[in-house]
């Protein structure tokens, strides 16, 4: 296939601030499928822009004629439409157990990181997206902004509580798929490169193994995330 | 291979009664191998018939001259050494993600569950394990049997939110492996067999995409699990 392919992606005010873990995923996997892609600045308002996909969130994946939204679909799209690049998953089993990691990223590590960078991602946003992110963002958690930041050190212990399994599978393997990265390592890396991209919180001590891990996935597909526009720093 | 296996497995005062979850992961992983082991009834104190393992916890088995200990090293030398039988890992990627998903039942899963049955482990106890268990168990969770029990109503509520990732994952495929059962499961279920053999506490509600996988669990390998003696129910 040859498919032209383009991904509507969250930016803040800056084109370049490329911030969503869940658009992230989506990126590194296309890479990952040695394929290219468009990517195209979306706000969080400009919800007519994706309304082809039938929802108001991204990632939106346009293959074609065809309108592509959630990560893990998107994921299962790309490994069921280029099975001659390399697989995302590696075999029926992996792709299952590969969804439990997603699961685990997405109820887990999301709302835990969350807690730390949300109320660093105003200052970034575009001016016209930063009622519409307070507003649901302050519903979702149930308090402030300035309350939720007041509460980072917590937040930052309660993350590190949230990691310990992957922390100790990092211990005995290079990537949570193994010798080498795949869509499980996608899947919860987007978390870490949202916070790294729009947050001036540090997630991981050093000695962490889980922060050698993060060098690695910057590192993957010719330092794809690595060479990612960051906020400027405090 | 047709080497013999033995397994020592930890055994209420009731030879019958095997109620520890890392030893039934053993006991599923051999079945998927379609393999068959004799299973040693051994209480905790029994430090002195498994020294040849170099450790003093179960499972232990014994493949021929080899002492193996760890139920995840367990599996992986199963998996190594009986490569024409079932695969319980399907792929490289797959026995990577394996690794968390086993980490994630020992690291999070197993204390949630254990705050909820600890406390009727002792009366299933063999008399001389039962100072053993409540001095150790205690020391581990900082407060008496007494207390643990007291607060049961609310251990039940965060067991139920830690098993979210496993939840969402069960509402979309049969099991955590994919269509069929492999370790991932093995390593999760063990937890709620040790609930079902020997607490008298319901871990999910009956409409709980993860209560029909436990049935499909208790169903796999012939009914294995299923077919285990559980303590008297009040």
């Amino acid at each position: 296939m040859s498919t032209a392919l383009r991904l509507f992606d969250l930016a803040g005010a800056d084109d370049d601030i490329r911030f969503s873990p869940n658009c992230w995923r989506t990126r590194l996997a296309i890479a990952h499928k040695g394929l290219t892609v468009e990517t195209i600045a979306w706000r969080f308002t400009e919800k007519d822009a994706i309304a082809s996909s039938g929802q108001g969130k991204v990632p939106v994946l346009v293959a074609g004629d065809t309108w592509l939204h959630e990560s893990w679909d998107i994921a299962e799209y790309l490994e069921d439409n280029y099975t001659d690049r390399p697989s995302l998953f590696g075999c029926p089993q992996g792709r299952a157990m590969a969804r439990f990691v997603n699961q685990w990223a997405n109820e887990v590590l999301h709302p835990a990181v969350a807690r730390v960078v949300v109320p660093d991602i105003p200052a970034a946003l575009h001016e016209k997206d930063r009622a519409y992110f307070r507003t649901t963002r302050e519903a979702a958690f149930g308090r402030s902004f300035e309350a939720i930041a007041a509460e980072r050190d917590q937040a930052l212990a309660a993350l590190s509580r949230a990691l310990s399994p992957l922390r100790s599978t990092l211990a005995t393997q290079p990537f949570i798929a193994g010798a080498a990265p795949a869509y499980a390592d996608h899947a919860v890396f987007g978390a870490f490169q949202w916070a790294r991209v729009i947050s001036h919180a540090t997630l991981t001590m050093a000695d962490d193994p889980v922060s050698a891990w993060i060098d690695r996935m910057l590192d993957a597909y010719d330092g794809l995330a690595r060479s990612a526009k960051r906020i400027g720093k405090l």
